[in-house]
């Protein structure tokens, strides 16, 4: 069954946004009577019937939803966003796709990309869950500068595990790199902080250090920040299967 | 040190192509004296010397090469392509880059793209391959209709481990989807076949039977046919690792 997403669905009757209310009518040619899914984005799937439909509003009748938990454990990635935006959009629809959990765009010393596009970016994560038909909208937050995003990683109670990758640090003191299979446990929220193209800085690592992230690799081959973070979410969901 | 994909390239003089020559001396401003690498696809990379550069030739002279060995096992997928290149075109970039051997694509009662681009296709391979520094390139087959393809597992010695992804078969008598981490073995060759957006047909999945594939599952959602076969490289590839 066809599903769209409506952060602000309830019980009862519902109008489709606009843009929806197209697709609904003109591309998908659903008459009165049809039913649809509405998917919140929060775990709960309502059945909706078609009551009315105009050119740019669908006026729709919801039932009772079916409730899916939050998946667990959580995978939250920080990645800098790659230069050429599409190369990102595509790791957002990729990474939806196959269940990450939240993800943070991070300004890095060398990233080559500083204007964050939350609009579009969230636009991509929403047809993303719809096709992929998940009940759950991974949590796009605000771009953060590197510093900002540890910040909030000391307040933090439960921290989660917290894995490097992507980066090069064979001179780093102390530090030895391990393959995320043997490195990442099994059964806990992750954290996995992506390099940007040119590298995180010297200075930058050694925050991370500071901040005990783990330095992991996914083998031996150079790989693509965005490659790198898909990798990072493929390597969460194959070493937490069942 | 900037590598360039020379199928070709033996000690002694080598002169590049055009397109590589261009690239050598109008993007990356090559002087005569400067170093780079020459990959041949097949585990030899070679240091070269630029002897001389024109507008469309560049004279290299090529020293001993270092030999990589072929990376071990070997994982084929057959992929129906996709209805829009680019998606197809990405699988293959990203399957490179995370060590895929041999790409297939398949023609299946259902595949939306009746054409292939092998040219096109190869070159966005090389680039991979060159952008990850890999000494060996995935081997890209000419496309083939499933029947063919499965006719020619019949008459192979060595038959790989065979997995069936990215398909409903719910209601085939005998069979068990497995998620990949448990039925995939481990530091065996492995071909992966990937269904296409409309899905194999109930007979395609009979012979697929007949041909004792297994049916594996990445989890419970549906995911795009390529972001399912790079789902299988990076299982692949996980699953392996040390």
């Amino acid at each position: 069954m066809r599903r769209f997403y409506a952060p602000n669905v309830a019980l009862g009757p519902h109008e489709l946004g606009a843009e929806e209310s197209r697709h609904l009518g003109q591309v998908l040619r659903a008459k009165p009577g049809d039913t649809i899914e509405l998917a919140d984005g929060r775990g709960a799937v309502f059945p909706a019937e078609v009551v009315s439909l105009g050119k740019r509003e669908a006026l729709l009748q919801v039932g009772s939803p079916e409730c899916h938990p939050e998946p667990s454990p959580h995978l939250t990635l920080w990645v800098a966003p790659t230069k050429h935006t599409d190369r990102f959009e595509w790791f957002l629809e990729k990474a939806c796709e196959c269940g990450v959990s939240r993800i943070q765009p991070i300004w890095t010393m060398r990233s080559e990309r500083r204007v964050q596009k939350p609009e579009r970016w969230q636009r991509t994560l929403a047809e993303a869950m719809k096709q992929s038909r998940r009940a759950w909208l991974p949590e796009l937050l605000p771009a953060a500068s590197l510093q900002d995003a540890l910040r909030t990683l000391y307040e933090m109670k439960d921290r989660p595990w917290l894995g490097l990758a992507h980066c090069p640090v064979p001179e780093h003191p102390n530090w030895e790199r391990q393959n995320i299979k043997q490195a990442m446990p099994v059964g806990q929220d992750v954290l996995i902080a992506i390099g940007p193209e040119g590298d995180f800085t010297p200075a930058e690592i050694e925050a991370f250090s500071e901040a005990h992230f783990t330095p992991v690799t996914f083998g031996e081959h150079r790989l693509r920040t965005e490659t790198a973070a898909l990798y990072a979410v493929q390597a969460f969901q194959i070493l937490n299967a069942p």
